[in-house]
């Protein structure tokens, strides 16, 4: 499982301030706590500074490589501040958060994907804005892997982000993403499948409860990629219990090693 | 969703004391909790002194039934036991605890199914011993189905427990009850569903973590009965979480009326 920390995001109010005040003790304890976490990737986003955004983000690919050895996922929708990011990025193959199936943005993106030999989020969002159900999710992922095949890049760069969204607003929001992450896993050949969970509780109370339930959900219909907080509480374990339930974790092993180490 | 809690079990250390004691006061407040952390039905079962069982059971009925609304769930393999604690039950349709797809079990305890108008537990255990996979558990059900049509119960008192062994002891355990309980809620019609969840995660570390996962599994199957322990954390937080995301739920308001009420 392909576990992304999502902490290093300046929409989050103290990372904000991290990254104006240039404090790279804080980065580097934000990168370090989500890898001892589990994260096996590290998400760097800093997108809230539109101007500053390339310089910001070049100084966060900096800072938290130094901290962690895990690759980083360098998330922007801006293909600039990517190519920045990437070229100073030296932790193994990172990962690029995201195309979506807009023409302009894969048009911009998928050459940094191949030419930089990455990972790419893809993001099952369309020219005609956000996707209704499942099959408008499977409809966008299709767009995307066809572009991504006519630029040669093997479909197993790509894991497709069904793209959630709250359940306080729509009933069937759950069934839809999990009903995409199914459709991709049996149908696409090789592509892996991600989601950032937490929308999914946006505007409830006790969110940690929902975001949870939907990780076992998300994790029963086959997704192999996941972009949460690894240092949020049950969240970790949710996987680990999860993956010893449904046969992904053979006699527990992994389940009873993280308990041995006092991860559970 | 039926909750039956399973706290009133004279496996329990503390619970065969008061039992012993004839401590009354003990077993109300337990009987107590458990409908104030979400239980719709409370199990009585004092199984493990077999030379008493019988008067045993009749205080459990008589003590617990004084504490609280809800009708009882009474739990004993022996017919005669079961008999003398229904004469005593009055707070609505109590539940038997249990039949299987044994002939002669199906024999004794049928008729008091259907004299006394009760619920029943129907356990997916055959005559040749434990399920072996998916398909046996359906066929034991399917013959405590035939036996109690041809008694003249009606299918919708039933629910049927596909019997949970432990996942440290065999990977596909968990899968085969979900399939279990997926097929009997789709092909019998009016049958319900229901399970003693916690036998999965036995042997293992931090078994919360895993009953409070399967769960969310055996909801996403469409279980409709659970037999837990309702204060133990986590777990009622879990059954709303999953009814939330998974449409059982619409717009969230049992969760959002359980979290003003202090209950997540």
């Amino acid at each position: 499982m392909l576990i992304v920390g999502e902490r290093i995001n300046t929409s989050r109010k103290r990372i904000r301030r991290a990254v104006e005040e240039r404090d790279a003790e804080f980065i580097q304890k934000e990168a370090r706590l989500q890898v001892e976490a589990g994260a096996t990737m590290v998400d760097v986003n800093a997108g809230t500074s539109v101007k500053n955004e390339i310089d910001d983000l070049k100084w966060l690919v900096e800072v938290a490589q130094e901290a962690v050895d895990v690759p980083l996922c360098i998330d922007s929708p801006s293909a600039k501040a990517l190519e920045e990011g990437l070229k100073l990025h030296k932790n193994g193959r990172p990962m690029i958060n995201s195309i979506t199936a807009e023409k302009e943005r894969m048009d911009e993106i998928i050459p940094l994907v191949k030419d930089n030999d990455t990972l790419v989020v893809a993001l099952c969002m369309g020219e005609s804005g956000p996707p209704k159900n499942a099959e408008e999710r499977v409809a966008n992922a299709r767009v995307m892997t066809d572009a991504l095949e006519a630029a040669g890049v093997p479909l197993d760069r790509a894991y497709f982000d069904p793209v959630i969204f709250p359940v306080s607003t729509d009933p069937q929001a759950p069934q839809a993403a999990i009903d995409a992450v199914r459709t991709i896993m049996t149908e696409f050949d090789g592509a892996h499948t991600t989601c950032g969970l937490s929308n999914i509780s946006y505007g409830l109370p006790k969110r940690n409860h929902l975001n949870r339930v939907f990780l076992t959900l998300v994790i029963q219909a086959g997704i192999d990629g996941l972009i949460i907080d690894p240092t949020e509480p049950n969240m970790m374990s949710t996987v680990l219990a999860s993956e010893a339930l449904l046969a992904r974790d053979e006699f527990c092993m992994n389940y009873i090693t993280a308990e041995r180490e006092g991860r559970l």
